[in-house]
């Protein structure tokens, strides 16, 4: 595998590979050293068009303790700004003998386009309204990790389903996986294409939490707030938001996700994030071996 | 010890063994080889909220001479502007297996707040008005070496006292060492809870210098001249500066410090921060030998 | 040879030994481990004044894979800001035993002066509008590989050259390896203090194509475009650009350099910069060896 670019085209047992990889990393990542030679002498640079410390930091602590080389790129102070072109800057760097590109971008297609030009690896961490699949893989690893099964577990997402990357790549994965996949939110950001994935539409969050093993609960972008698709934070609580008086309709071993960073109050109370039910730090806790997984996993080649 | 936060309930034992330890590390530094694999496979977080070039490249240096994985989390670009609190962004680093917190904030207390919240080790490198404790290490183990005691030593501290985390850690951890304090600056700026610490508040330059075996200079922020507390640069300099003028009131073997940066001609003279009197470029060089003795000695353990 | 700074005092000599060991790092960067142990246990800071993400990337790589630690201290946020001159904040960085500073400053004379005042190495990442070293032992090692001689060849370097160091940077080495140099550009941008060099000035840009073995094709920056010294892009292009319709003019192994990043279809057309005649990637590969072998050869010394 050249590159990890989406979840779309995983199969079943490429999928599971990825898993089972991580979990000798997450083991390596709780003993007291927490290092292994697997990527010395390899150059990982983290080319972020997009501000993220934390999928920046996850991606930088996952370099180091595999000993590669790691560079942080951060596209806002470069040549980006002197009018260079995406693949130009691409070319750059690869041409300084790079071995890996972990990339976040605010365009749609970016990463995909960037990776069908260059003989580095690429790994997309996040593009644009596209893909996020480094935090699918985690989320999945997740769940296995707590319910010891994927197949036939019931799953709600639930949020801003139209402008997330998460949903966008956990619906893909999920499926394959044989996961029940249903979506909740404001009507206005449930994306008309969701039907073709068989995915159920949920008409209130009774129906979201009802029967549902897992519930993915995504961040609301505090800057979409109170315009034209999503209400104020005080609706959206009452509407959409996750809160201590669903707990007695929750299935007793739900379990709770959240990408991150999480808005308190808004789409889940901190009486949630913060219960049993919730694995919001385990999934960051994952993040790292996830991303040790799939950077031992790519390979540099030939471009198309 | 888990983490390192003040000088206030640090006994004189274990001073003298953060200074005895940074002895070594001192000598590595001299070294043609400065690098030692203590800790190798350990993830440091440097955890900034509060500008400092000076102060984290001292401790990056530090921990990259340790094997350290040494990572720089700059909470200016952070999820602090997505509106996550304080202790979930803490909450999810540590979640990446996280060893040792460096942090800075401008929140006096905050640091501790953190390291009552994480299982992860913290050493504060500075607290809104509250402590420096490294800094005071530093400074301490500058003036063991230079006068090869400290009981019973002159020190005066002079500047803006009640803006200065500096004076806080030095005044508690001076006093433990058996040293006697004074203090001077403009009245302002003296607060009045020193009584309690047995400090002497001098009158004028002259009583501050006379006997001093030790001059502690405080850094004046600019910002804040020529407001309420603190008088102009020109007056400031007349009345509270280090300048040649006092030389020949000075002991022979006269130590003056500075946490720097230094403004030149205002706090201190170029003539006099450049002389054999002052210590300050040997403070910058303990600093990294201190902060490489007080990353090996804390050690991760539970929250209470 | 305690810093490298400038191209000018350079020696035939060292100047080959400068190439001949970058051909040993340029091998180094095509195996697979990417990793040497050179400079481990000692601490390069990259001290840069001016931003340049591509500069102090290739410095940064070249560090890490000579085991160094690598440091970036980025001016705009550090002590400068608080008015702390360029010698103290350097004497306080050098005070942490470093071992070698990579600085960029926006002036002039600003790294040699720093080199004056310390006893650690400096590299010349390029100081105002005076010398840019680096990127000419990197031209002339581009041109080196792929000409197999450097005595002789004919050199157009065009554009602004009034206002870029690499062209000073190139002068100077070049005509020191025996090559011919001519210079082409908008008559505002060509200094009179060229002649005392021996080079000719093209008059259009047909006489700077003609019988040239190499061009070096410099960045026009936009900033200046459009007032007094430099026409607009359009008006650029089509009297000092490198295009299509100037191929069969060209002698057949013409080589096209351009220091990067590249503004198509202003000072060079896509065409151009993408056909077999431009080494614009190589020169980046090279910038990585090249900069290995520099910082492998300067040596800590006493300052003067």
């Amino acid at each position: 595998m050249k590159d990890f670019l989406s979840t779309k085209e995983l199969t079943k047992e490429e999928i599971t590979h990825i898993l089972d990889s991580a979990d000798t990393f997450r083991e390596l990542n709780n003993r007291d050293i927490k290092k292994v030679p697997t990527l010395k002498g390899k150059t990982v640079v983290n080319l972020f068009f997009e501000n993220s410390t934390r999928t920046r930091t996850s991606f930088e602590i996952a370099e180091k303790r595999l000993s590669a080389d790691s560079i942080n790129f951060s596209a806002s102070v470069s040549s980006a700004q002197k009018g260079e072109t995406l693949i130009d800057t691409v070319h750059n760097i690869e041409a300084m003998k790079t071995d890996i590109f972990v990339i976040r971008h605010d365009c749609s297609g970016a990463v995909k386009f960037v990776a069908d030009n260059t003989a580095a690896s690429v790994i997309n961490a996040g593009d644009g309204l596209n893909e996020h699949p480094t935090q699918s893989m985690l989320d999945i690893f997740t769940i296995r990790r707590a319910k010891k099964r994927l197949e036939g577990l019931n799953v709600t997402i639930m949020g801003d389903i139209a402008h997330s990357r998460v949903a966008r790549s956990n619906i893909w994965a999920m499926k394959t996986m044989g996961m029940n996949i249903r979506l909740f939110g404001p009507p206005t950001v449930i994306p008309n294409d969701t039907t073709p994935f068989g995915c159920k539409i949920c008409k209130n969050i009774d129906e979201a939490i009802d029967d549902a093993d897992v519930l993915v609960v995504l961040r609301i972008q505090r800057e979409r707030q109170g315009k034209l698709l999503i209400p104020s934070s005080r609706e959206y609580a009452k509407f959409f938001g996750v809160m201590p008086r669903h707990f007695d309709k929750m299935k007793k071993d739900l379990l709770i996700l959240h990408p991150g960073p999480i808005n308190r109050g808004v789409e889940i109370s901190s009486y949630v994030a913060d219960s049993d039910k919730s694995v919001i730090l385990e999934q960051v806790e994952n993040g790292v071996a996830v991303r040790m997984a799939l950077l031992c996993m790519v390979k540099k080649g030939k471009t198309v």
